[in-house]
């Protein structure tokens, strides 16, 4: 008697995702949108292994990331080696080891996945893939309208509508600056400050009041609370900031483009987790009720590449993360229905016509069609009941008489109508459908 | 005076690639040309994350992979997890975890990218792409039929000829069951001299004679040898063994589905370096002087998913990879010419003309043209140069007529072609080309 041995989990590993083909038509859908406007703006795809040596990240990234939530390890040759948790170092390290012969400006754009150890959740898992679109080697502002009107045209090409999302602007520094000068903070306060203001939406309003008590006392918590609440005295004592008049100046550049179905605001609060951003920054938000919450965003960061041996290389760029991108188009209704790509499944009324079936699919093939057939002893009605589990649109059957005439009965099963068409007008007929 | 600071490498790490545009076009060739046959032949896209967890592996796969190439590490909290070193363990296990509301047969592929630790060199890199095509829940011939006629197709939609490929057949365990037969072995020994086998090609013959010497005794190996090199002999000691018919049948099916210009052949020597394997196998080989060598393969295995609890699926696939490929198409100038997904640029007399090249690209966009603007103060000399490096086809210059009568000078960078077109005819005449 043979024992029964232990059998294996079919579960996959914590906080990632096994994408059936279902999943995968969903990804793909998100994908192909990213891609497509990505390229309609001129940007050009490349991308790398997602293996990079540890040291990129200990240059210049935030620390949370560093040091507590990367995939880190030691490989059988000693070198340590991170799973990269963000795709911007990466791109840094490649436009620096061609600078000199690459032609600028780079429009460039990729879709890695990226990972980072953290608490699988709601929006968040531990790999995700992640648009990456980016425009190296302007200085000025029409880099950064660029790669903002960027990211809203995607948004509406998800069909997203403008009042459903907005877009808001800051500036790398300005937040801190002004904190320093209302509070008199040193720089060690100032960065925890800045980190409990990040967490805003995140955690309770008493826990926050907490947090921002520990650094500001009880007095400059309040006071801090009348600034956040009342934006308009807050943005006037933002005025004298270089930042503020930039992001204005994108704000209108964007309305004079004709983005003017969604709000873009100066959002003074708004702070990002990387360490590398240099001048505006920005984020896309969900304005639902059920949603409310930042999609992605990205900004401006001209030193990165100071940390290769390549100074004076400005960038600009944002990650748009599939995760928070499919939480949108669900809440929003915007995801598509399933289809297969497959076009015709073929089947046999007996094993003796597959081989005849090949030879048809694959002269459909030839012009075009994705036909799959037949391979199994099921009865034709568990043939047809098998097509239509699979989404697929057209079926036909081959018998002796098919076989004889070569004409078929082509049945499209979303509407149950059937057509007597000959061989040579399979093709034509599918794609123009069932007439 | 500031110290000049350790500047980080740009260098990847070791043993995988970075895709700049030019690389990723070639790789998106390839992998399109997969993914149209595969779809082709009715297989649906999946994936999965290539973080797995360390279990999977340690079932049912090649020794040598679990053992010493595998990428493994603990995560921080404490699970054992390994970078898949190949797909089908992963396919196996997203089968197992939904047998019950899967409907059978599966087609699914897949274009994963894979791990192993192993010394970089041609044609072996530690992350390489790979396609994975497979069909579950048939038992007959028919799903080998197709698995190989659709390896087959992959190679023709390459443009490979017939003569410069040709497949080779064999089944799981015939050559040992053989081995055992001819010179009385025992299990070690019949391994090891598998695995002796194996090398043929990439070994010396000298150092190929002492490792077979070593395992048969001198004798032995020279019987060993004359059988290698009168393989009709071989052949005819195989007749008995069921494999040897049903490489036979398969064969045949293929030249009657019209697969002539290739040679479909037995070959008794060929293995496959996984355990799982239970029935035919299969290689495509490069006969090419230049690049002899094996270039993929796969076969059937019907008890992989045994480890799991979900018995009883048979299972066809194999898997393809890109670095082999891509070497393939090399060798036999099969690789396509770079060409950018970008249409149109739009150069700018002066920074002024910004504006309404965005809104007039904005326009394009939306009728379906890939375009790209200069936001530079460059020469509009330099801006032309720009776009022809790029390869960008077409490009038109704003200056202050353009704007007034909205008429521009269309040219064609290849030929140096201009034509004066109106606005309402600028996508229609670059989709028609310049006439």
């Amino acid at each position: 008697m043979k024992e029964k041995s232990k059998k294996l989990s079919t579960e996959s590993y914590k906080g990632v995702r096994d994408f059936y083909p279902e999943d995968m038509f969903v990804e793909n859908y998100i994908f192909n949108i990213m891609q497509d406007t990505a390229e309609s703006f001129g940007y050009n795809e490349y991308t790398a292994s997602l293996l990079e040596p540890t040291a990129l990240y200990e240059a210049k990234t935030g620390d949370e990331i560093v040091n507590e939530q990367t995939y880190t390890f030691t490989d059988r040759g000693g070198r340590s080696v991170t799973l990269r948790p963000e795709m911007t170092p990466t791109i840094a390290r490649m436009v620096a080891a061609r600078k000199h012969n690459l032609s600028f400006p780079l429009r460039w754009y990729s879709i890695p996945n990226v990972f980072r150890y953290e608490r699988p959740q709601r929006g968040r898992l531990r790999e995700h893939w992640q648009l990456n679109a980016d425009i190296f080697g302007v200085n000025g502002i029409d880099a950064e309208v660029e790669i903002v009107s960027l990211a809203y045209h995607i948004m509406k090409n998800f069909g997203a509508k403008g009042e459903n999302f907005e877009i808001r602007l800051s500036y790398a520094g300005m937040l801190q600056e002004f904190l320093i000068d209302e509070f008199g903070l040193n720089d060690t306060d100032v960065r925890a400050l800045v980190r409990v203001i990040d967490k805003v939406g995140k955690i309770t309003e008493a826990d926050f009041t907490k947090e921002v008590s520990a650094i500001l006392g009880d007095e400059g918590s309040a006071q801090l609370e009348i600034l956040t609440s009342n934006k308009d005295e807050l943005k006037q004592k933002l005025q004298k900031h270089k930042g503020f008049a930039y992001c204005k100046d994108v704000a209108e550049q964007l309305t004079n483009m004709g983005i003017t179905d969604t709000t873009v605001s100066l959002e003074p609060f708004l702070t990002r987790g990387f360490d590398y951003y240099t001048g505006l920054i920005f984020e896309v938000f969900d304005t639902s009720e059920e949603n409310n919450r930042s999609l992605f965003g990205g900004g401006r960061y001209d030193n990165l590449l100071d940390i290769f041996e390549a100074e004076g290389v400005p960038a600009v760029g944002f990650g748009m993360g599939d995760v928070t991108m499919r939480d949108y188009l669900e809440t929003h209704n915007l995801l598509p229905e399933y289809e297969t790509p497959t076009d015709l499944y073929i089947c046999t009324l007996a094993k003796d016509k597959i081989p005849f079936a090949r030879t048809l699919a694959e002269r459909l093939r030839r012009e075009g069609l994705n036909v799959a057939i037949n391979v199994t002893d099921k009865k034709v009605g568990t043939q047809i009941q098998y097509a239509v589990k699979q989404s697929i649109p057209f079926i036909i059957c081959l018998g002796d008489d098919e076989l004889k005439k070569k004409v078929f009965m082509l049945k499209k099963l979303s509407t149950g109508e059937e057509k007597e068409v000959a061989e040579d007008d399979l093709v034509s007929l599918i794609f123009n459908s069932v007439t």
